[in-house]
């Protein structure tokens, strides 16, 4: 028996219309003789519409009442696609996440995937069931309370029953088809990747490119379940979309797979900082305390016993990062000249594994940008990643000016 | 420890504005020491719109997909009653039927509860938790599915709750203050019932006064719960609304305590009907057979062989009666001259456990209706009970003259 996942967003089931075109998709895997389970979200809109009415009630709702009411929005999702694979004879039924049980941690609208067991699932396969439907995004609490694993939680759904199932593949279909190496809306020789690293996957997710939830990727990638990215409103072929794979699945790849933005980003330098040990910790601690998510940060060679540290974070954080700093200022544990803001500023990243065995890429990345007279601001390096800070109005020059450079419109 | 059963119907919880009016009078309660546990159905509109989705999806629809996705509503309002229980600093937590667990039959869309086990909640209570905010409509099969009890089924989940937690009551809010002694709409002089017995409002539910379900009340009469009608719309005293209970809890009563019509009402007569032995019983499971629901059956004395069989329907299903006896008379195994159907009749029926100890009751309701001339076409008796079919055009003037000639707007 050969379990294949396949999950559908919100806006792949956000009418019967829709809900049907999605249980045809079902239906071809199934004629190809695989088992499907299917995770399903809410139909769009209808997760924001109980949220809404969780919040107009109670702003500072009890986190276990709010996960009772919105997981309401996949259960129906649920009950009608299994209902519409019937109507086409294909035998199918809908879990709820206690019924399987999706086993999680306790922390309500955040919970953490323990535990699926495959067993009852499993006796309805043997017994000639060839689809189980999942309401995604929810699970059951040691105390038997409904959980809900937070927004996008229904792709984290998808891949733990691929990982739990042992599935040969976990397609999800969303809005778009598949994983391009640059945003096709500032730079149209973006290519659609056929293949793409799970590494590389996961620092494009996080540096914006919202297809696949990051916690999914990384699930993904502990467990080796292959995923693949697809469009629900595009015919398809077998190898259609972008397959999110192990790094020795992919024969031959460009050194960078792709160039990534993020224009929510400011930059904030504290100039001449009094420099000690344990500065850089004082700096970063009341930041965090303060609830400010610190992306890259830089410091400059200490001369004199001052220094300057520059960091950025999102646009709306500058107040509390500004607050922050000078309440650390007032009591005297931080000592500084000036803190200056740089709120128009974006984020230009080139991600690919093949930068761990080729060298160059840097100053190759460098040498594009000064081509086009864009001042680089700051860099920071991870081992396939190569990210700088420019003037937010390069954006789309830079994106453009760098998927030129790594001739990222040629296959690899 | 004193427990107070609270159900909320749909129009009573439609929006977040009414959920608040129902808390608060559920507060009302908790300040006088109850615990509570409140029943609740989905927000007025919701079900149906569920509904509608799955009958759309599969015509021919698997009950227990159905019940998966119809069990929704109820749980979205569970869930914002107890937000807005504590938001007002009230301990209250929802449950849905499968965590009290509500175990039901397996019979999907019409399960019959089989039993509450009370340790879940009452273990809650005695931990100082004061409302247990509970799904109405719902509860699970011995297989773990999800089950609805049928439309209406919040009245019946929640005289079950009573019964099973020893409630000292159980309050019904509707959009209704209460039972009257006619309808409002046709007889201006009907007035509100402070008390009145099971008995009688079973029959006066089964007859079309649709306050509460026959089921609730014959559930209600079975376990001995006090029930009370009562409209969330309005301002309530200790005593307000309709208390549904035993015959020995009302001190004095009128011989009729009300007077109740239904115009979906249709006559059919079978003209000399070839009479033998069994031929009532070839008639009345032919039309069984048919989903025909015979409410009035008169036959007239048999002469030479050939008697007359009349008997009552709803008027949607006259056609479907017709086509049954046509076949039953093809297929030989039964003879008649003639079918009349009549499909312009009412049936008023005047209902009262005092006329199991007062005679007279007949002639009085038959004088009443000839004196304003209106001809009388079926009548049937029971003991609490007395029917009449009539021209439909006189539904109002029958209900009138009978609330007039048993001086309906005196208190017993």
């Amino acid at each position: 028996m050969s379990v294949l996942v396949m999950k559908f967003g919100g806006t792949s089931v956000a009418n019967l219309d829709r809900i049907r075109r999605a249980a045809k998709r079902v239906g071809v895997e199934v004629a190809k003789g695989h088992n499907v389970i299917v995770i399903v979200s809410a139909m769009a809109g209808r997760t924001n519409e109980l949220v809404g009415w969780v919040e107009e009630t109670s702003p500072l709702f009890d986190a276990r009442e709010y996960d009772a009411v919105v997981a309401s929005g996949e259960n129906v999702t649920a009950g009608l696609m299994a209902l519409t694979l019937q109507e086409m004879d294909v035998p199918a039924r809908s879990w709820q996440g206690w019924q399987v049980p999706v086993q999680t941690s306790s922390s309500h609208s955040a919970a953490r995937i323990e535990g699926i067991p495959t067993d009852n699932i499993m006796a309805k396969f043997a017994e000639g069931m060839q689809v189980a439907v999942v309401a995604g995004f929810q699970g059951i609490s040691p105390e038997g309370r409904i959980t809900t694993l937070g927004r996008g939680g229904s792709d984290t759904t998808a891949v733990a029953f691929a990982a739990a199932f042992d599935a040969v593949r976990c397609d999800i279909y969303t809005d778009v088809d598949g994983v391009y190496t640059t945003d096709p809306r500032i730079c149209e020789k973006a290519r659609k990747l056929d293949r793409i690293a799970f590494e590389e996957m996961l620092e494009l997710a996080s540096l914006g490119a919202k297809v696949l939830q990051t916690r999914s990727v990384e699930l993904a990638m502990r467990y080796g379940v292959r995923l693949r990215v697809l469009s629900s409103f595009e015919e398809q072929s077998d190898n259609a979309g972008t397959l999110v794979c192990a790094e020795e699945d992919i024969m031959e790849s460009n050194v960078v797979a792709g160039v990534a933005h993020s224009r929510d980003e400011a930059k904030l330098t504290l100039i001449s900082v009094a420099d000690r040990p344990g500065i850089a910790a004082t700096i970063f601690s009341a930041l965090s305390e303060a609830g400010v998510n610190v992306d890259m940060i830089v410091q400059n060679i200490s001369e004199e016993g001052r220094t300057d540290m520059t960091f950025s974070c999102p646009t709306n954080q500058v107040a509390r990062a500004e607050q922050a700093l000078e309440k650390a200022m007032a009591d005297a544990v931080l000592n500084y000249r000036e803190l200056i803001a740089d709120t128009a500023v974006a984020k230009i990243s080139v991600v690919g594994i093949g930068m761990r065995s080729h060298t160059g890429v840097a100053a190759r990345m460098f040498k594009a940008l000064s081509d086009e007279g864009i001042n680089i601001k700051v860099i920071t390096t991870s081992e396939i990643k190569i990210s700088v800070l420019v003037d937010r109005k390069y954006t789309e020059l830079a994106v453009q000016a760098l998927h030129d450079a790594f001739e990222l419109e040629k296959a690899g």
